[in-house]
Order: structure tokens, then sequence, then C-alpha cells
């Protein structure tokens, strides 16, 4: 046991793995098929964890009870048992379609090993999760309502649950698998102009968050974007390689995971 | 939040909550009416926690391969993860029973947030358990196979983690719920003469485990009795009152949980 050499940490979209626009819609065949393509990086030898958002079994939830406010009124502990529920309930579709494909994985539920302080993670019980990669498992963990030393509770979402594995845990590499190819000079929704950023340096990437270019181009309509440039750039920071890559289209996740050449962003130093 | 009072651990036996006989077959009647029981006492301002056994969702499972060994040969890891998964299911299932029943109850998975070393409890984050008792919330936990430093992963038994939890966050009572009345001065099923031991004072207990009365005289089929009154030793010790009430009947477990008279077995100093 052991063998494995590079720690790879792998985010699947909430927005590619279920169906943003219906309630606990999965979309199992990107599900499907991005198992088995990480099967077949696994396969490879890479050490792998992954972790996935909540999509259309998240926000609605944590949205209706308002949990991101906090603790404010009783009402909103069943909510955030029922929002813990149903992220169960994606996370269990995800390590189903991960062992049908021969990955020993296991899932590792942030709310038992991470409490919260003010909505950052304050402290996370790493220990079995390394001890996992050790005997050649697959963590796989999910944004979640985890509690929260100041607010009661919190949504901590997957992209910082990865940027603190990455840090603590020395990750070669992070992939995050999004609905788009990566960063944009402007929205290609709206601009035939837009041009995919290949390559985007550490202080270009800070610029672009400091002079507000995300919200000014509408670059980034969920806000998703900025938020993951902003671990990115933690990430980078301390020698970790990240990219962008869109887990809509076959085998580009896969590239990415191996590290071979692959469409999307890639931030560097 | 944070009013409530005497923390009461609450054991769910796995011979209870499941059909022994039959794999993956859950006693729903009796996963309801201990919901409802324990919804009841909740109401009452106990500060609860809830942990439940396998039963026929871990223990074919587990047998099957050979978790208890630990970690011997590759094909075991499925096995880890396809009884990790069993045992989420029925802990779904309790959860959703007691949320049914008005308890805002958040699973929280041993695995997530324990290390074992040689089979016992190494390291256990429970900053998790703690907050979520301050916000007026009650934890679920449940028998699992949690990794570990010497033997790569191992069976911690819900009885494990009770004790654990009720020695460091010093809780008032512990309540095991089983299929039998307590026990026993032999086993009623053989000997009609078999009367239930109301009281057992600490040595008396002792020198029972001593004497082996348990292997001789066949008074604990499954050796989950001798378990039990290993760590219930620990705890009464402690300063922790330990009860073993049969919750298979109606109320019972709801008034040993409220502190109410009731008849089992009440292990002493």
């Amino acid at each position: 046991m052991g063998h494995r050499r590079d720690l790879v940490i792998v985010k699947l979209g909430g927005s590619v793995i279920t169906d943003k626009l219906h309630v606990k819609k999965p979309n199992s065949s990107a599900i499907n098929r991005l198992a088995e393509e990480m099967g077949s990086a696994f396969k490879q030898g890479v050490k792998l964890i992954i972790v996935h958002g909540g999509g259309s079994y998240g926000h609605p939830y944590a949205a209706k009870y308002e949990l991101q406010k906090g603790y404010v009124h009783e009402g909103q502990l069943l909510g955030f048992a029922e929002t813990r529920l149903a992220m169960e309930e994606l996370n269990r579709m995800v390590v189903e379609a991960l062992l049908r494909h021969g990955l020993p994985s296991i899932a590792v539920q942030p709310s038992a090993c991470i409490v919260a302080e003010n909505g950052e993670i304050k402290h996370f019980f790493t220990s079995p999760i390394e001890t996992l990669l050790k005997i050649d498992c697959v963590p796989v963990l999910y944004g979640d309502v985890v509690v929260d030393l100041e607010k009661g509770f919190t949504v901590i979402s997957g992209d910082k649950i990865i940027s603190y594995l990455a840090l603590h845990l020395g990750a070669k590499r992070v992939v995050f698998g999004c609905d788009v190819d990566g960063i944009y000079t402007s929205n290609p929704r709206f601009n035939s102009q837009a041009e995919l950023i290949r390559k985007l340096k550490l202080d270009e990437a800070i610029r672009m968050l400091k002079c507000g270019v995300f919200e000014q181009r509408v670059i980034d309509v969920t806000g998703g974007m900025k938020a993951k440039l902003l671990e990115a750039i933690k990430m980078v920071s301390s020698g970790c390689e990240v990219l962008i890559v869109n887990a809509m289209k076959p085998d580009r996740l896969r590239r990415a995971v191996l590290g071979e050449e692959v469409i999307g962003t890639r931030i560097i130093q």
C-alpha cells in the first residue's frame, strides 16, 4: 500500500454533476462518465481526492433556509438537517459511480471533521483523509453545512475544502471541473470576441480580481469563478498547479488530472 | 440555544433496528417507534446523542470482507467501501425517522472524525459533536469501519463510540437499547429460573467478567453483552449512570432516557 505518488485534488462542479435548473436532479450520465475518467486516471497511479459541489442538491435548500446567515431561528435546524441529507444523497450517487469504475472511494463527511468560524474553516481533522490516502483509497468530500463557532452553522464550499486540503496535504495539482472551458477575457455568452485565457499568471489573476473584472464584464454569472480564483491564488502561491477545465466535455478532466495537454485555464506563478 | 442540561447518550441496538436474520432488512416499525420515543424525550429538554449499531447492515459485510483483520489484501478496499455504504443507508433511515418526529438530527460519520490504532479509538475529533449539542441538534453516530494507524482500517463498534463520548463529554446517563430486558443471572432462553438483575454493582460486574460467566452460562449469545459491560464499567467508574433496557418493548427506552423507573439492568458504583 501507499505506492502512489503525486496527490491530485479534483473538483466535480455542482453544475456538471447536477441539472441546476431542477431541484435534486442529477446529471447521471456526466457522473458516470467522470467516474470512468477518474477510474482511468487512478489506474495510472495518481493519488486522488475528489470533492464535489452541491448544484441543485445544495443551493436550493441552503437558500430556502437561509443557511448562509448562520443560526438565526430554530426552524433552520431542520433545514440544516434536510440540506445535509440532500447533499448525502448526491454524494452517495458519486461514490457508487466511482465504485462501479473500480475506485475504492470512501465518503468523508465534511461536517463531521470541520469546524468553521465566521464562515471560514477553523479546524479540519484531516488525519482520516491522510490515512485513507496511505491505504490507496480515494476520499470523496463535498460542499456541506458545518458547525460554526460564531454563527452556529455555515456553508463551506467544496472550493474552500479543496484549498485547505491542497495547502495542508501538499497537493501537486488541483483540477476544477466546471461547465465552461475556463476563464475568458470576457463572457463568451455575450461577446463573440471572448477568448479563453490558457495561461493566467498569478499577478494577472490578482489584478483581475482587484479591478472587479468579474463584476463589470459579467464573465462570471454565479460568482463561482471569482471564488475559485480567490482559492486558486492561495494554492498557486504555495507551489500547487491549478487548472480550470470543462468537465462537460469528455476526457478533459482525465487529461488534466494526469497532467496531459488539455484545453482550459492554467493558473501559474 | 443551548438551554438543555443533562447529556444522555442512547444506543439503538443493531438487533433492534434491523432484522438480523436477513441481510439489509430494517425493522422499520421499531425505528419509527424509537424515533417517536426519542422525540418525546427531546421535547422534555434532554440533550441527546444517538448511536446505532449495524445489525444486518454491518455484520454480514464486515464478516464477508474480514474487515476486523485489518488491511490484508487489496480486494478488501471495495469491501470497506461497500460496508460503509450499507451503514450509511441504515443511518439515513434512522436520521429521517428522527427528523419526522421533530428532532434536528444530524448524522456524524464516525470514519470522518475517528482514527483508530490496533482496533481502539486513538483520535476522535469531537468538536463538531460538541458544537451540534450547543445549538440543540442531535448528533447521530453509528458503528463504522474507520482507518487504523496500524491495521489500515478496523471496525469500531457503536458501544466503543459511546464509551469514548460519555467519558470525554461527561454524559450523565447512557442507555443501551437491546433486544433483551437486561443482564440475567443465566440465559432465560435455556433456564426458566433465570432472573433479571435489576441493579448490578461495579465490583459484581467486574467479577462476572473475570470469572467467565458470560462464556460458561451462555448468557450472552453474540458477545455483545460482554463488550457492553466492559465499556459500562469504564463509564460507571467515572460517574456516569448506565442502563441496559429492552428497546423492543414500547416506552422502555424513553423512560430510561428521562431517568424514570423502568425494567432493565442498572449498573451502579
